[in-house]
């Protein structure tokens, strides 16, 4: 698979980013010297909430607003390693859906910008009951309205 | 530390054991060719876990009948490491104890039984609102009866 | 993305299976009852394992021929989630490429067969110097040879 | 067991402390909604890494000198449980050793101050060889030198 993961709409927002920095841990090094393929999905949540933060669509805002928001699918392209202690970037960045969905996609950067790791996640929203909104609700569509006006710029 | 870690009581019934077998994760690995000593939290809550369901108290029966058991301390002594992909062999043994306290101790022994770490947890119990129980409740109180009679022998 | 995640070549042998029984650990699940989505490669693991150690293709097998096999892709597509103590089945898959690449799909049912997670994951093969082979590496080729001429059915 | 973990020796120096903060991620808390237990040896381990980094005693020091140290005892206490997403200080806290030992206690407290959890590792120090130093190695020594005549002051 080649990106984009996501194809561009017309008419759609320029995606929403945010940029973390971290550090890889001893523990998170396997026997080979390098970062465990499986730690990633914890980078990618590091920039996901970030973003959800600077933008007030974190996993508490979507909680107290009766949204839960599993991860229906990943995707995890590994390009170059990390190893002990690198320190290393994650770039968030949301994608504009017309849908009731969450569209992420993750870049992991070394220290001087080399590309590492992208991926993707999609997300579903889902109410207290644990049915899924077909359409978006109230909380996220203000928060996508507010995008589309270019709020955030 | 030497072991015991827990004193005998006068007239309190012999521990409970169960062994469970397990066998090392190549992402348990460290960069060193040994598990990091951070796992382990996890294989003695293997043993306490199967220790739990053989007699009837666990983790689920607790929260069934209003009780959460957070662990108050854990201790453990590393004597000798385990590498990938050994089998190893945790035994977990439930001590008497009057006060209303958990008191488990493990010992991890590889495939011929050598030993290779021993530990403990303390853990105590709250009701729903997270307030101690300072005096046995109910149905943990009927589950020591059971053990001092001698019910599971 | 639909299944099937890999295209069947003509002529290619019948795919390696491996079924491994795994139960949700306590640890492995999240605020919301549910196991975080960042702990199935390590499901997805134990499965590749299980058939590397069942054809013998292990990690170790590898590591002792010179070989190193990183991945560079995972996908996972989650589709009902899992909860504590469940039981649950992974399917590893081997696939078979005419590439120096190790194609594996991954199938995570529960204890009654439905259908939970697919995914799957692409290695490559790099020498004790991490170059990356090109051709099949001979270690790997003989197995699939064997693997052609139907050793293993 | 009761603090002070370890007993301070007459003339030893004053102990070398770092303090590094941490967030709880979304991942680290279990089904009851607090920080599972077993998270903390790598809270632990980042304020021990800190303080091996602001004193070059780090694990590639260590392992450039031919030292490495594992672990052989970890104690934790758990007073006050960690909830999503608290942001926390962890303060390690090296102690003087006149054997070829190193000390280390650990005193976690939430962004007021208020204090959450306290423990303790004990490493030992081998050669490349595995073999036990019993006496503190060069490298170490040096470090010692310097901080009982007070360079880190």
């Amino acid at each position: 698979m080649l990106r984009p993961y996501f194809k561009s709409m017309i008419n759609a927002p320029q995606p929403l980013t945010v940029k973390v920095e971290r550090r890889v841990r001893f523990e998170e090094v396997d026997p080979l010297g390098i970062v465990w393929h499986g730690r990633y999905p914890s980078f990618f949540e590091d920039a996901r909430g970030a973003l959800g933060e600077k933008y007030g669509i974190s996993y508490l805002d979507f909680y107290n607003n009766g949204i839960i928001a599993p991860i229906k699918r990943m995707h995890i392209d590994y390009h170059l390693p990390l190893s002990y202690p690198d320190v290393f970037v994650i770039e968030g960045i949301l994608h504009w859906s017309d849908a009731a969905r969450i569209d992420f996609e993750y870049v992991i950067m070394d220290s001087k910008g080399a590309l590492l790791t992208t991926g993707y996640t999609v997300q579903v929203m889902l109410d207290p009951n644990k049915n899924l909104y077909m359409v978006l609700p109230p909380f996220y569509m203000e928060f996508c309205q507010r995008w589309k006006r270019g709020d955030f710029k």
